[in-house]
């Protein structure tokens, strides 16, 4: 019921199915009190956008009268409508009076769409004991809940299982984990809402990177109770894909404005600091005491912020606007630094590369996945060419090859040196400075202190592997005096080949340049700019070099040079082998039908299309990585560039 | 013309008048074409909150058939007009087919409200000499506009001098300063649009900082040109106070839409990432080609922009707001850094508290001019008590002193040590802990390494001057022992009494403590939170301390002590003679009666107000810094808390 149609980081484009209509994801869920309706929900989609809407059954089901509604004709609304179970109230309580069976089936009998268990509410203070004896019994109410979907006569909705264990990952892992063994349909991630209230942004995020290791990936996470658009695009990056407010009521009843970087009273404006319809028409003083006024600015910047986040997934800058959103507070900037722990774990759900540059933005930048995973690639991809001397340049313009060009000629006139750039994220081989994101990226002259030690850090781990005898920092004549002493026959690396070469070897795997190069190579290069376009061996068309990312797009004819050089699994997606046929016909992959895939690929990989005689059937690229392929039982999997027609 | 009536930074919330009514800066003037009316300016008042718009008199003038125009009539608007001179054509043309005489001439007769003169347009890559010459020229035509004004029949209208220099600071500071010597009513620092189109930001903070530190504080700068959202932020905080914005019609006609982080293509949305009423109604698909809403949605964010930007001056706030806009560009950061040069400079006009928490928003924030001063302070006012030992805590808990008490009473019991916390921002004497910022700011857990260096270094600084025999960092227990060694007897400090004693002297000057605590003291507390509230000294009220900064506001009966402590022209505002009666009476400071100030004053800072005589007329707080009070002649200078009656 749920697919993902674009990413960025673990931030998902998707589109949730109800049986009120489809739901586009990342969603933001405005809650209706169901016995006060301050905004009624069809105005909330009509002036807002709102595609979802949530109540709370709990609510509904203690006030007698209105026990037994049908929740479509009670809110006026005819778009899925999501209700909670009164876990919240708990927190808020300490009990509530009604059991996970009762709330469910009430839920189910009012026609929700999305129907929540009743889970046992984790306090952040709350030992592992405790909180482990609570993942049991919510764990336990899941399995219940499973059986009062499977009971019942006309089912339809989609059950909300809950995530919980307070503040201890190892519960949140184990729960998310046991969860996925049963047959939810939605993850929600509850007991946050005190770590949002008292700022504890570090531990947020804590708290929604173990649930997400636990859970399967092909489940739609809803974040309970994040009705601030400070959080939205950091949850977001983090997976999280749909959110809830009850907050852009509770916050104007008390008077208060939600903002992207934090909360303001009203009282306190003179300004009215803000572009929404609300804001351009109502000034601060007006504002002061209008509760509707209010609620409606706060839903006016929260849902603008929901489609910000999207459209930043789309454009691939969602890690940008987090970096950004999360200088609104020092407690959202210590959420942004513990991502930096998890950047082995976020790394496998990242895309090669995007259509947009990757801007720096802090310190925080330099250990983003994308950075981290070149640096991993050069150690463990990335052979140099054979060279005794290497030469380092400081990152000055951009392309490196270009800038450094008359250095470079210099230095080769006296011996036979490699070289590389270093840059503000790492050593990059000169050769790989066109491969996403080393051109692809803008930072600021002045490096911050961090930066310029952590680059230091980086080179030296890379040279302590890379075996040159002798190795020199660029500082112009001083530096050609110096390699004269070291004057060799000049043997000049042919630089076009060098990048074609350790561009391979970097996006599929140490060895795939032999493979791929071995035989008779002609390289085509555009007329305007000199650069590689194709790569042609033996007569075969066997790559295309991407313009805007500097990397490869794999021909049908490189794919079989692939498949017979790397073993199974690697580069494979591995499909039911009837279905391999549409893919031969050059049509895209479904996740339905993936039922294996190389641990190793990552979103917008190009891949091997095989079947489960490891039969290459097609080349393509990417969409979901390779958990995700097999998890997921809808959406596309791997876009096919071209099928190999059956033999 | 001109009056400030609050501030952040340089940023100042002003209020300009004109003769078709006030202008409330920072502004956002919209040009309008006057010959293509694409929103008219009556609309722009209704609908944007426009109160001035620009239109250029050139392209009037060189248009036959509307040479003589009664400009308000012709755009329709009453509210003020400013009018441009063709100095931006020569830019893009090369050459404008008009005299400075001629366009100044006519733009008084056709009704302009804010008269530009034609400068002359150093471009960036002019050299230094080029730039000498036409800032030579430049001033000559100034001199020859202001004779226009004065030869005018009918005045009343305001003339806008320019500041030329190209990239280079003398030239920028030396034109500041020659034209603030001629009768000119506004600045406007010109020749900048080409370092904003190429994102040469860190180039724009140099030239706004010479023209500004040439300019005499009371005109009103106009930043010639600057009309991206994204630069508002960071030029207001640097003292501009006008915008003019052709780009909202320029990029709504390239399809382009304007954001606090940056510019985007319609074309390249697919979800309205925006809560303007025009986002919030028409969607990218349907904007993409509506020249009109692109148009709108730009104002609207524009306009939004400056009504952040003053909400932020008023609620001291622009610091974080600029920190954080400038994470929308690395460039952007680049100009941001560049800040950090001229933080002498700047702390002579930041005030010497907010109501707001200082917020950490990365490496930058250590370097603003608050810190900076504080760090200053210490070095220059600061006496530490007689201790031989000094223990330093590390920054944990808030406010210090309560979070060390228990350790710093171990230590007591065993020697007579005095205590420092080794903050993010530097050092700081544990009785300054409740003195702004220390614990009005907030920092991450995890900080910067940068920070981490800096903070160091700070407190190796101050370390050097401060004489102690024996520092150690505290480790707890293991930090006893140590101390055990110089065990002494015991001679408690009265932490009270050093707070009061500490922030007299960082507040008003080395010596201020031992004048104004000279006699019998009493310090009456807080029955709540047992804070000092009040200085008595010999029966006489001397101080408040103030509980939101931890400052003292100063009593006629201190400022009668700190008077005669202190010669002139130590803390003293000087007033004409004739008019200290009214503040003798309670009546406000207007600058326009101040002969002198004490250079070291800082807006906020408690001061003594006093005539030409140096009799004390009363106490108050400076509205505004020295060189400012002596310079306007609109606006009240310094809010007298307490006038002392004639004796």
């Amino acid at each position: 019921m749920f697919e993902v149609i674009d990413r960025d980081g673990l931030g998902r484009l998707g589109l949730l199915e109800t049986r009120h209509g489809p739901v586009r994801t990342p969603a933001l869920m405005p809650v209706v009190n169901p016995n006060k309706v301050l905004i009624p929900p069809a105005e909330m989609a009509q002036r807002f956008g709102a595609e979802v809407v949530i109540t709370n059954a709990y609510i509904l089901y203690t006030s007698k009268e209105q026990k037994d509604v049908d929740l479509h004709d009670h809110l006026g609304f005819p778009g899925p409508i999501m209700t909670d179970s009164g876990a919240f109230q708990q927190h808020v309580y300490g009990d509530v009076d009604v059991s996970n069976r009762e709330i469910v089936e009430y839920q189910a009998r009012i026609g929700s769409d999305l129907v929540t268990m009743l889970d046992v509410f984790s306090e952040p203070e709350h030992s592992q004991t405790r909180a482990a004896a609570d993942v049991d019994e919510t764990l336990r109410r899941a399995a219940e809940a499973v059986g009062v979907k499977a009971a019942n006569a006309e089912p339809g909705f989609a059950l909300v299982g809950a995530v919980q264990g307070g503040i201890h990952p190892e519960e949140r892992t184990r729960c998310a984990q046991e969860l996925s063994n049963l047959d939810v349909d939605i993850a929600a991630i509850g007991g946050v809402v005190p770590l949002m209230e008292s700022y504890r942004f570090q531990d947020l995020v804590k708290v929604i990177v173990a649930s997400k290791q636990g859970l399967r990936p092909r489940l739609p996470v809803h974040l309970f109770g994040a009705g601030h658009p400070m959080v939205f695009a950091l949850a977001a990056l983090l997976g999280c894909d749909l959110f809830d407010s009850a907050s852009y009521a509770k916050y104007a009843r008390a008077g208060r404005m939600m903002f992207v970087d934090g909360t303001r009273h009203a009282a306190e404006l003179e300004f009215a600091n803000c572009e929404c319809p609300v804001c351009t028409q109502i000034s601060p003083g007006e504002l002061k005491g209008n509760e509707r006024a209010l609620a409606e600015h706060n839903l006016y910047v929260s849902f603008a912020e929901i489609r910000r986040v999207r459209q930043a997934i789309k454009a691939g800058e969602l890690w940008e606007l987090v970096e950004r959103r999360c200088r609104a507070h020092p407690a959202l900037l210590d959420g942004l630094k513990e991502l930096r722990r998890h950047a082995q774990w976020l790394e496998r759900f990242e895309p090669v590369s995007r259509h947009n540059a990757l801007f720096y933005t802090g310190p925080e930048t330099v250990y983003r996945p994308i950075l981290y995973r070149f640096r991993q690639r050069l150690q463990e991809r990335y052979s140099p060419p054979r060279r005794r001397t290497l030469v380092m340049f400081p990152e000055d313009g951009k392309p490196y090859m270009v800038h450094y060009r008359p250095a470079m000629e210099k230095v080769e006139a006296v011996c036979n040196a490699h070289f590389l750039v270093k840059s503000a994220f790492g050593p990059v081989p000169i050769e790989l400075d066109e491969m996403y994101p080393n051109s692809q990226s803008l930072v600021p002259e002045q490096l911050d202190l961090e930066v310029l030690e952590a680059s230091e850090v980086f080179a030296r781990h890379f040279l302590a592997g890379a075996g040159y005898e002798f190795g020199v920092l660029w500082e112009g004549a001083a530096t050609l005096t110096e390699l004269e002493k070291r004057r060799e026959d000049p043997n000049p690396l042919d630089w076009v080949l060098q990048r074609v070469r350790a561009t391979s070897d970097m996006q599929f795997g140490r060895g795939a340049a032999d493979a791929l190069l071995a035989g008779q190579v002609e390289l085509v290069r555009s007329k305007n700019t000199g650069r590689v376009r194709n790569v042609i061996v033996d007569g075969r068309h066997v790559l295309s070099m991407r313009a805007h990312d500097g990397l490869f797009s794999l021909r049908v004819e490189g794919g079989k040079v692939l498949h017979r050089a790397f073993p199974k699994p690697t580069l494979r997606v591995v499909v039911e082998t009837e279905t391999a046929e549409f893919n031969r016909l050059g049509k895209n992959v479904f996740a339905k039908f993936v039922r294996e895939a190389d641990p190793e690929l990552r979103p917008r990989d190009e891949v091997l299309v095989v079947d489960q005689e490891d039969r290459l059937a097609a080349v393509g690229q990417a969409v979901l990585n390779p958990e995700e392929m097999v998890d997921f039982d809808r959406g596309v999997a791997v876009r096919v560039r071209e099928g190999l027609p059956a033999s």
